[in-house]
């Protein structure tokens, strides 16, 4: 457990970009370690959406650990757990950290939202609380980690919510001050503009994490050029998965029949893989094996 | 909640062939309410598969059942939850009826097969439990039910277990004998065959139930023809879900970007759409508005 | 279910005063319905206490629905149950109301503090939301629940919080206005005169409910002289049960054994009763008899 | 986490006699802590009846290990997780051992009973598995578990099942052999002389455990005497627990008021305590102070 969070920070020290996969059961979870990504990032409206709730703490912490815990069970990568504003005060932050620290998820991120929050592309208006208040916090967070290596990240929604670059930069330092192990900036633009000038006017050493949801036509040179170190790619796999789904019942539903998409969709031997009954067969044979041959 | 079991069971006692979706999440449950579908399974290969496990009794009734919750709160549709064979003997079996008819369930699917069980496509050794311990369980499930149109479903493994149509006819006899509100009969042949020689033969007046996962060519007329009401399209859309996600993040890994897979996945506004978000705002107008008018 | 909700309805109509007892799980509302206690009040304070973590909001509402839950299947009793502020804004509301609900909760009871709240018998400053916030929540709770049954009780803490009793009843006739189904009127006073000030001067036909923990002086005749309907005694089980743990874990460390305790605890037979092992036993008798006789 | 495995490792290999407290929720965890005990029994019994079922694989894994959780969060003290008979074949041991680690459980004891099982103390039938498939299961899960601290006992119940000290014996030596860190071996008689006998027998270099429930004249002496170096005080909390509720639901009924029993149970300051209120407020002050200064 303790591995996955020292693994997670020795990644995010080290000169390669780190790909995350947004993620919101253990299938997805495990679908990303096996295409290659680097880390899992436990996305609040992915876990909502799969229990068609708003993004909008409407689900409680327990939920979201809980699904958290699966995705970590599912896979090897680290789990970089998406914890919106921390559902609640210093206090409700404290409780936690020392949950998802016990629970082995290597890092977890909060924002500078109220709470009860709402998803960032969300057209509602969106109410930041005090930056001494989100510091705070922070400092609570890091005093109630047991291992050094847990991370804490700090997502600054100055932008989202239209403050502005200042902001923006006056609130991710005074994080960094208080103790975050990372800022993740989020931006709804279009285009990367936004990001970009913040990322180049960035000159505290603490790793930028961005999701580019919004702006998907930033190159990978160009995140490199402006020195961003994590890119999280948050909502596809829920967004295939919906459109896959939709369409494949659409289908039986037409046809009454399901000789329309058996070649388009998974084998029953693709999900036995996923599901680890090869392992199982073999677990059977070390196990048993020892007991046959004595009789 | 009651309301769900009576409409099962009167779709039951029509002469209409019910069609239901196996679900794995809310998500899935959702879509194929969306869709049309009469019914959700609430597959225990797809709540297994989503948490990587083996459908083998590996997660509890307590997962499963938290699974059919959450597929229960995101439609309006009854839910039919596959239990397995019941997670124990005749006292887990009563305990477990109780727990989800109380929890709005609409019915559930008891099956012959020991505990622990795997799954019926699995090319292990399928061992089933005697007739008279099963009808027990069958006994034990229709006394703790409280309303009567809670539904019941003995699911046969006779034919999966290579016993034979003779097998079948006799313990799905003594099923209903016990009580059994519909009998599904599963199959793993590669053709119709062996269900068509079933339903051709059972001449008891209760409802059947077919998979046809692994006989996708039987056709609709086939199954009106012999008598067959209810039809569980069990696992397509998770393997539409395995296969979707699997080449969305492999293309996001090949081309370090999403801009290949934009088009080809839902958008952040049918998972809006999905979570209810729209239904929120309205929400708010309802309770807001009294309160803004008298200001 | 339904049933529940209908009984505690009921039950506040009539003319009778209503005994609440406070449980923190199955095995304490078991011993109050065994006691001759009329309803449970699935204590914040209780649940909270027994996984040793502060009443403020650090338990979510999915552990807090989950006791309730346990207590519900455990008696025959209603279930009210302690939801402190509401878990968030008129949307946590709103969910809360459906998953209580839709679980076979009689009712739940609200308060007017901000989330996170922390008890009513801390000394640290009290916040409460204005009333206007207040109203709105509990209208969002009424247009939740699916059944008229259903009930919603308005906790007002204005007492609690020093503002005095214009306050209290300003804010109890505003619940009552946004259609609360009772108004539970918290004090902390070390006398109930505060308490009496109030229910003499409340003239809406709206049933008081009252948690004499800090006034254990009152009478049940001045309970009924001044109209209240509904007493709850919410942490003395708790509180009992802390007592005699601790004692009885002193006593068998003092001693090395537990001689000198064996006459002072339950038995092993009290707890085989209170699990049900004698119904497990006539459950088997009546569901293989059958089967007995015939071979 | 893995500390605490560590901790109890190394009790198991002093020369010190081990007294773990049986505990049902965090209360009862902390309690045990507050009073001088080694380590934590995670009670199947306690849990189960805290929910009202009976002790017979009713509550399913998941719900033992949530509350073996709660008591882990709850103290400083290494638990050791009641598993019954490990909640079917070997893949779930092998699930369990897998789960019950990362969660943080410092052990967990498995017993040589068929699933379900019902309590030692039963008088139903009690019927063992092989020894064959119990040796596979304790090989399983000391295949599964990652930290070489982790701690699998093997409990024998041949005594209980009637079976004599020859198949107790037999029993225990084959599962020290299939890896067991100890065994716990059973008695129901009501003097020791089961367990001395088959104390003194034993010759295996592996720490023995007991549960003098039914023979509580056992002395420290006697104990020490026989080399047996774990005592497990399983279920006077529990039985406590119910006496003080139940005296006090019925005081408060026949009284109907508190007064007759404000000094026999614990005070609202104790349970504060319990709950880490004070911790709660140094914590505001911590991290609200630096502010205040710079203010």
């Amino acid at each position: 457990m303790n591995e996955k969070s020292r693994k997670l920070r020795s990644a995010l020290s080290s000169n390669n970009i780190i790909k995350v996969a947004g993620a919101h059961d253990g299938l997805s979870a495990k679908l990303a370690e096996k295409n290659g990504f680097d880390a899992i990032w436990a996305s609040g409206l992915g876990i909502s959406a799969v229990q068609t709730v708003p993004d909008a703490s409407i689900l409680t912490m327990t939920e979201f650990l809980g699904a958290a815990i699966i995705m970590n069970e599912s896979c090897d990568l680290p789990i970089i757990a998406d914890c919106d504003s921390g559902y609640g005060n210093i206090h409700n932050v404290s409780h936690m950290v020392k949950k998802y620290e016990a629970a082995g998820i290597a890092g977890l991120c909060i924002e500078d939202k109220v709470y009860p929050k709402i998803n960032s592309f969300d057209d509602r208006t969106q109410t930041l609380v005090s930056i001494e208040e989100f510091s705070a916090k922070i400092r609570a967070a890091k005093l109630a980690q047991k291992s050094e290596n847990f991370v804490i990240i700090a997502r600054v929604e100055a932008l989202i919510a239209g403050l502005g670059q200042e902001e923006a930069y006056i609130r991710a330092s005074a994080y960094a001050d208080a103790g975050a192990d990372a800022i993740l900036i989020h931006s709804k633009k279009q285009t990367p503009d936004e990001i970009i000038e913040f990322a180049q006017k960035w000159d505290i050493d603490l790793p930028l994490i961005i999701v580019p949801t919004k702006y998907p036509n930033i190159s990978l040179e160009m995140i490199e050029k402006i020195g961003v170190q994590v890119v999280i790619y948050a909502n596809q796999a829920l967004r295939a998965m919906y459109k896959s789904i939709d369409d494949t019942f659409a289908s039986i539903i037409r046809h009454n029949s399901t000789l329309q998409i058996e070649n388009k969709i998974g084998t029953v031997k693709d999900i036995f893989e996923l599901q680890g009954v090869p392992e199982m067969k073999q677990l059977e044979e070390k196990i048993y094996k020892p007991i046959i041959k004595i009789q």
